[in-house]
Order: structure tokens, then C-alpha cells, then sequence
């Protein structure tokens, strides 16, 4: 990250959708962008847990940070009515966050960092449990800041690129991790452009990384899904950057339905393409791709769009939420332990091997 | 077509967008679609030229037959009021109708049809215009059928299809292009299942082709765009079936945006790609895809869904209607003339030689 001080990143990275102060937690409403930029208060354990489950808050990452507050939050509530602060009193408090949404890797994660160091706490457990809060917050910003440096070194200067769903701020501590790198890239002055597909069927492309770029003032431009290849073929994109949900020990990659299509139309067109995740994406025991389940949503996702039904009674759809991109169509994997270039087997076991 | 009676086909062709009967054409609102059925009715040129250019009728063939059946009306009300029918006086008609939609193709040459038919008329001029509409809407559909028979004649039993946009009975007299070869690959038992891309920004796919699909009893499902990358990989699809907007001499054909993306990654995953349009649609003039110029249309079609606006204010958009999907790409362009098999240069100017 040589070329980029802090300073012109901070420009570019002005949302975060996370927010502990004096006793409160406050997040940005997901559910209302991009139109209405409503802050939720939440004092205690419960209320986080009901905006987890409610889409307030979305992203892994953003979810394991806000669960860890809500820890804090109701750490607070027991010292205020004079509670000790310790396992006996905090497990419901634990067991309600964690079944907010059950499948998120790093809900759990997080919640089992709390619980660590509730365990080994001595003296003043709520300054602890804070500590602890306000570190897996900032070790996230701190990862997709240095995976955005590591992403934008591959960049030549002059650049356009293509992104697809949302892998901002609002999905993690801030900054992102595609859109990271984007913002990275961009405060090198090396991209000029940025195409964001639309997403569909949640749009998160549209309401929500359209937010993110007009926001922090970098030059955006939303797509339909299918005018991918047409944007490819005219010259102006270099790259396609996306996220992951989940990596195997071959570099395949897990990513929203559509992250498959762009990468074959990207290898016809010369264009690069980019995975961006932190280390804790990587599934060493996946083996293969074909390993990974795509999950099937209800076919009613895609009959209506804001709630209004666009497609006539009685249709049926089909609705696959991820898609898998085999390792042979991805040209480096960024992750905060460093890239791999045309990972495989090897490449990817060695950065296993490395600390991160 | 021999696999195919014709009654088979009528169970699975139940739509006609434009009705002429008793002196009234009634033309089925697709602005409506799907939710509600309502028939318009025009009782002279000025009302189908307003219907026309309201969006009542679309599709280039279902225009031109309209345009035909205004003249129609208007010949009657001269013949009502005791006028002569002939061209100093349904010139003013035929200018109205032309201007309704100027860039449409068809509707230019069904008008030059109607014009040749009445200077040559003699005796009941009436007659022979409500005839030349007649043949007008009935070569069409016929063509439509002889498609049907040609491209359902590449399938094997029990496959499954992919189709974008809409090509069907509500864009022309009836059956339409790809969709009338579905509708005749669904009535000879070989295809199972059919997708249909939802077809952003406009939504074609899911308006209207569900919609037809759904009428006429075929098993269809609706996906995502970006969705289609993986419904190929899961060996769902063995065919991708698309109309055209304009095909050149070497093959190359510019086609709904979307339509290049199927077709690199029906390459990529064997499945195969056929274009079905009339041969009015064959443009031997321009030699090369890269001749053709693409449409780029207003962003605000994608900062909006169904009227409400999904995307940030000060959002822009990239919004080309068209792309261009190369021959090298396609296994076999269907024309009412016949097939051409890996269409190129040769191929394309063996059928150009034949006749209709």
C-alpha cells in the first residue's frame, strides 16, 4: 500500500454501517437504501439480535461486529443493576445472538471471541469484553484495508472495472473487500471507471454499492446483469472484481449467482478477474467447487421486484443464490495474507501455511 | 414438420395479440400484461396509430399487420360516408400510420403492401385491402410455423431449452420465432422443460413470455439473467433459442442485450445456440456485426423497476438495448427459407440466393 496515504483512502471511505458509542449500538438500516438512511439504536442483546434477523444489518463480517457489541451492550445492563458480569449470566445472551441467523461463519466466530475472553477476563470484565468488541472491529477494517493495497498493486494506471452485489462497507467493519480494492484502486488514481452490475434478484449491486460509489464520490456506473459481456467487448473494463462466500482448497470460489458467467465472459475478453475475502472465507476442507451446496431461495424472490409482482399467477422460477467460479477462470485471490496468483492446490495450500 | 399435426400445435398456440373481425380490430393491451387482459378497440387509422405508438402493440411483425388493418378501417369509413376509396384519399392514413413508430421495419412494408394492393385494386377495393391484411397476417404466422417445424427438427427427445426476451404470438400474427419453434418442439414431446430469462431492464422475459408460456400450458420456469451461466453447467438446457433484431451478411447477429452473454456460455458448456427470425430480418448489406450500431437507451431504465426508483439519486447507468453475438457462436440460424448450419458468408448468401 505504499503508493496510498491513509488520508486519500479516508476520502473515499466514509460509510460505516457499524457504530458502538456511549453505550449504544447504531446501524444503517440496509433494509431503507438506498433512499432513507435511518440509524437503528439498540441498548441491549436482544434488540441486536433482532436486527440481525431482521436485515438491518447484512454481511457476515457486519454481522459477527454487530453480535459482538450486543455481548457488550448487555455486559452493561448487568453491571447497571449491580449483576456480576460472567458466563452464568451472559449464556441466553450468547445462544440469542448466535441463533440471529445461525449459517453466518462469522457470527459465530465472533461470538466465540467474546466468549474467550469473557473466560479468561480478570478485573474489569466490561472493559474487556469492549476491548474485545472494538478489536474484531478494527481487525476487519484493518484486513480489507491491506487487501485493498495488495488489490490495487495488480492495477495498471487508467483502468476501468466491473463489480457485481454488494462487498462494501455495509457488508463488513468498512471499506469492503471487492469494493476494497476498488476504493483502493481508485484513490491510486489507477481506476477511472467503475461498472456495478444491478444484482437480481436482490439488486444489492443497485441499491447499495450504487450507494456506496456515489456516496464516496467515486465515478460509477450501474449495468444490467446481461450487458456484462457487451461492456467487455467494447474495451472498457480491464477487470472484474468480485467477493467470495466461500473458497475451496482448489481456489474455487462460491460467490452470488452471476460471479460465474462474468468470469467466462471475462477469460474471452482478456479481461482480469479478481476474488477479494478474508483468509476466513477460505474452506481448506472443501476440496473442489463441485463440493460446494448452492443454496435454492424460494422462486417468489424473483416474481416480484419491490414488492410489486411482475410476472403473471402460476409461474414457477428458479432461484439459485450462488454459483461456483472454477480456479482456472480466476486470475488472483486477494485475501489479507497476500494474493494468489492462478490459484491451485499448491498455491492455495502454501498461503495456508502462512500466519495471517 | 412432419412430426407435427396441426391440432397438436393449436393446443399450444392460443394467443393473437392483434383480432381484426366485423369492422373492429381489437389489440391486446401488452402494456397491461400480465395481470390484465384488456382488449383495445380501434375503429379507424388515427386510433391504431395511437395504439401503435403507445406501446399497445409491440413487435415489429404484430406492428405492421396493425398498420395494415388501419388501412383497412379507414378504406370502410370512406366507403360509410360514400366516398371513393383510393389514394388521394388514405394518403393522409398512410403517412399517420407510417409515422406511428418510424424506425420499425415491418410496419413500412406492410404499409407499401397495402399501398401496392389498392393501386391496383379494381372493383371492390374494400375487399381487396381487408384481403391484402388478411395475407399479410397469415403469411406471417404461416412463416412462423414453417420456423417452428425447421428449428424443432434439430431437437432430440426430452430436452431442456433457454430463451430470452420475448419472440412469441404477442410480438407477432401469432406462434412467433423462438417461441414458435419452443411451441413446436414442446408439441412434438421433445422439449420438457423451457427457462426464460427474465430480461432486464424491460423485463420481456418475465412479463410477456411467462406469460405466454404459462397460457399456453408449456412447463416453463423463469430465471435470473446472471442465473443462466449456472442452469447450463447443471446440464438443465441443451438448447439456447433467441430471435433476432437484424442479421448480417456474414451471420453476425445483433440481437436483445443479453444475447451475446447466453451464447459464449452455451460455447463454453456445449450447449447449442440458435437464432429463429423471419428472413425480412436479414440485412445483406451490412457485412459484419461491428457494422451494426447498437442503441443506447435513456439510464433512467435501470434506476427504476415497475415505475419506483431502486437506485441513489445521482446514480448513472450504462444502457445499451442490443448486443451482437458473432456467428462463430451460433449453430444455426432458422429462417422461414430454411436453416443455415454454422452460419458464415457462404451459408448466409446460398439462402439469400433461394426463394421465400
Amino acid at each position: 500500500m505504499s503508493e496510498l496515504a491513509a488520508a486519500d483512502l479516508d476520502r473515499h471511505d466514509t460509510i460505516r454501517a457499524v457504530n458502538y458509542a456511549g453505550g449504544v449500538l447504531r446501524l444503517l438500516d440496509q433494509r431503507e437504501l438506498p433512499f432513507t438512511e435511518t440509524q437503528i439504536e439498540c441498548r441491549n442483546a436482544i434488540e441486536v439480535a433482532q436486527a440481525i434477523k431482521d436485515l438491518v444489518v447484512r454481511g457476515a463480517p457486519a454481522i459477527g461486529i454487530a453480535a459482538a457489541w450486543g455481548v457488550v451492550l448487555q455486559a452493561a445492563r448487568l453491571e447497571d443493576a449491580g449483576h456480576p458480569i460472567g458466563t452464568a449470566m451472559l449464556d441466553s445472551t450468547f445462544d440469542t445472538l448466535n441463533a440471529a441467523r445461525p449459517t453466518a461463519v462469522n457470527l459465530a466466530w465472533a461470538l466465540a471471541r467474546m466468549r474467550a475472553a469473557l473466560v479468561a477476563a480478570k478485573g474489569d470484565v466490561l472493559s474487556v469484553l469492549s476491548a474485545e468488541a472494538r478489536a474484531i472491529q478494527e481487525e476487519d477494517l484493518a484486513a480489507n484495508r491491506k487487501m485493498g493495497g495488495i488489490g490495487a498493486g495488480f492495477f495498471a494506471h487508467g483502468i476501468g472495472v466491473l463489480t457485481h452485489c454488494n462487498t462494501g462497507s455495509l457488508a463488513t467493519a468498512g471499506f469492503g473487500t471487492a469494493l476494497g480494492v476498488i476504493r483502493a484502486g481508485f484513490a491510486a488514481g489507477k481506476i477511472k471507471q467503475v461498472y456495478a452490475g444491478e444484482t437480481r434478484p436482490w439488486l444489492q449491486g443497485a441499491r447499495l454499492t450504487m450507494w456506496e460509489l456515489v456516496r464516496d464520490r467515486i465515478p460509477a456506473k450501474l449495468i444490467a446483469d446481461s450487458a456484462a459481456s457487451h461492456l467487455m467487448k467494447s474495451g472498457a473494463v480491464q477487470w472484474v472484481i468480485v467477493g467470495a462466500d466461500r473458497i475451496a482448497a482448489n481456489g474455487d470460489t462460491a460467490n452470488k449467482i452471476g460471479t460465474y458467467q462474468l468470469a467466462i465472459s471475462a477469460k474471452r475478453h482478456g479481461v482480469k478477474f479478481m476474488v477479494v475475502a478474508p483468509w476466513s472465507t477460505v474452506d481448506m476442507a472443501t476440496k473442489h467447487g463441485d463440493d460446494i451446496e448452492i443454496e435454492l431461495r424460494d422462486p417468489a424472490e424473483l416474481l416480484s421486484i419491490s414488492g410489486k409482482r411482475t410476472v403473471v399467477d402460476d409461474a414457477d422460477a428458479w432461484n439459485p443464490v450462488f454459483d461456483v467460479t472454477p480456479a482456472e477462470l480466476i486470475d488472483v485471490i486477494v485475501t489479507e495474507r497476500g494474493a494468489i496468483e492462478r490459484p491451485d492446490v499448491a498455491g492455495m495450500a502454501k498461503l495456508a501455511g502462512a500466519q495471517g
